[in-house]
């Protein structure tokens, strides 16, 4: 998105019939806002062959999204949210969060074991994994971490939504149902747990509920139509679609059925909620629904008043987004923003919503509602359920107040 | 996809408990076939820290998809069909089809005119483009050429999907409505045609049918969540969906409407269909329903009897597609494949069906029907409506002969 002007309507009128089929543009125009000016083309790409295609494509030299890196050892990128457009995050761009870097993994040498409570223990190669029936869904990832500097009601302004909220992304992934493998092994019917680890210098480990095996978890091999990067797991990663990201193992060796927990470091010294009471809430992989406005937002500044197209991301572990709604007032007063077609389940929705900014200040905000009724809460609701030291899925409502001047900073309230 | 082996269930049985919890695997395992292997997962990661991550992912070096380019001086590259997952084309893989090169534009100096019958003729900005509301929409691109070397009853065995039809991708797009912006300039009610035409070397140029405006068409500057790529037309193209490639004009620098098409040297001198009779039927802008098995497809060889994961894509230029049939016998018999869910208007839609190979000689076959009941043709249908001589919409009905060596060559009857 580009920063606003004064209007919608300020397009350029041309000054008569001076642009003759076929010539360069660079007829004097007028514009709607009374202005002349020389709509110079500059130089004319016509008057000079093109480049030759490559092997592979690339950017333009003119957009240089990047991740942004954060310098702990355990590895954390959050993806430009504010440089996208539609619903899909290009793999180069998807965030990460390791706790021990990223493994090199050969992919002849790549085996998942499945062992535990089975009929049938067994070891799987990256090749065997992909041969068996595959599906492809559009799902997002967010890590359960993300946007805790707007768990707060004062926050500092001066962050972008890459800062905030950079550690998410959508993608379309490919792989092998992980229900498939668990018939193939014969899983037992009292197995109500299971243990995923990966092959990360941490052996990253999460126990996870068997019910998601049977319903939509994934062995996934694939993202965006290609094998997976090895910043996400490359050659294979576990996947349960809108669960906390780290859940979602990646570079998966070994699932280990059981009929209990296992209760491992990585669920037991982070990735429980600290609750108000003292006590902690474990095992809480849904992540709720949540909304991010990332048009207008800082350090943009709107140039003066005039339309606005204001525009973001909705999610929900739970199903698909039933409607986004946007507040101009700080949550006085809210109005329903178009949703793009189609809502897909836990995946990524992009919403709009025009403005016409008159210049005065304003807050905006935005509000989703998922398709069970769960309503993204204020800070002071979440705060009032789970106590002001809360350290994961930070879904409150976010903002972003508007200045006279066109400058934008973070709030909640 | 790899290489198929001998049976589906030829996952490796572990022998015995060996594989304590977090041990590395390297228990020794009972293969289903009954031979016993080592499944020694090579030097093991989680005993080294990992890499850290940079601002931009990259792909495994394991993995190096690459666009095939032909030495045409218009420049040709052909998306790896056969490498790819999902739906979606990784935009560094989309082919590639130039008639002078790929220019360089500053997207700064880009410019849109629209003019001709029109209330304000008006040149836009790239700023402004993306100021207006915004969809977003995932299509497929085929060259109206893709495909030529099956067009024959005697076509060469040795070719790849990515030689044979590789002029073929699917991205999600966003962009601009062209109804948005032919409302904002007031296009005049009796304009029936307008003329879109690129900024690039060649100057190319299309005619287009003004209903395609009021219907689907974009003015699109985003491909899979980022800037579309120069070679894909930045900073904005036009976006025609289901229409053949060259239609979707890159660069796009032009739009004038008028109550006639405009006869442009790319819509005489080539992109118009030889007919049987001599005459050649213009303006064939709807890409028919077609189809391709991308695996197992030449050069890969099966390497026995045993379960194989046929997949491929289906598209249609008309809407969704409504079933892919597979044959296994040249034709004989047909079943339905699978289709993977969504099923989207106008995009690539990934089949699959689960073939047991006995090791004997087969031929292999997919034939797409769309939700207007059009069938992909045979050979011998086609060429019996367009005569030998046609040079586009090469459609017809794919095959793949599977020897009992497990070699496999194209083939179309």
């Amino acid at each position: 998105m580009t920063d606003s002007g004064d209007s919608i309507s300020r397009r350029s009128l041309l000054a008569g019939a001076a642009a003759a089929a076929g010539s360069a543009i660079t007829a004097r125009v007028l514009r709607a806002d009374g202005a002349e000016a020389a709509a110079q083309a500059g130089p004319d790409p016509t008057k000079v062959p093109g480049d030759r295609p490559q092997v592979l494509g690339s950017r333009s030299p003119h957009e240089t999204p990047e991740k942004l890196i954060s310098s702990s050892i355990g590895g954390v990128t959050r993806t430009p949210l504010q440089d996208l457009y539609g619903t899909i995050t290009p793999a180069d761009l998807h965030f990460e969060r390791h706790h021990h870097g990223i493994p090199r993994i050969e992919p002849e040498a790549y085996r998942l074991l499945i062992h535990g409570m089975v009929d049938r223990p067994m070891v799987f190669t990256l090749d065997e994994l992909r041969r068996f029936p595959s599906v492809t869904r559009t799902y997002f990832l967010e890590c359960s971490g993300n946007g805790g500097a707007g768990y707060s009601e004062t926050p500092r302004a001066d962050v972008s939504p890459q800062q905030l909220d950079g550690l998410l992304s959508g993608s379309e992934w490919t792989g092998v149902p992980v229900k498939t493998l668990f018939a193939e092994v014969g899983a037992h019917a009292d197995a109500s747990w299971f243990l995923a680890e990966g092959s990360d210098a941490a052996v990253m480990a999460r126990s996870v509920p068997v019910e998601k095996a049977w319903d939509d978890a994934l062995i996934a091999y694939a993202q965006n139509g290609e094998a997976i990067r090895p910043e996400q797991g490359y050659p294979a990663r576990l996947l349960l679609p809108g669960w906390e990201g780290n859940a979602n193992v990646k570079w998966v060796r070994r699932l280990e059925l059981s009929d209990r927990p296992f209760m491992t470091r990585d669920e037991t010294s982070r990735y429980s909620d600290p609750l108000k009471d003292g006590t902690a809430r474990i095992f809480s992989f849904e992540m709720d629904a949540k909304s991010l406005i990332t048009y207008p937002a800082h350090p943009v500044r709107l140039e003066g008043p005039g339309w606005v197209g204001i525009t973001g991301y909705a999610w929900t572990g739970r199903g698909r987004i039933a409607r986004v709604e946007l507040s101009l007032d700080g949550g006085a007063t809210w109005a329903s923003a178009s949703l793009q077609e189609p809502v897909l389940p836990k995946a990524l929705t992009r919403f709009s919503f025009g403005w016409r900014w008159d210049g005065e200040p304003a807050h905006l905000m935005s509000r989703a509602v998922d398709e069970t009724g769960y309503v993204q809460p204020t800070v002071a609701e979440m705060q009032a359920a789970r106590g002001p030291r809360s350290r994961y899925h930070y879904n409150t409502i976010r903002g972003w107040k508007v200045g006279a001047d066109g400058t934008i900073g973070f709030a909640t309230v």
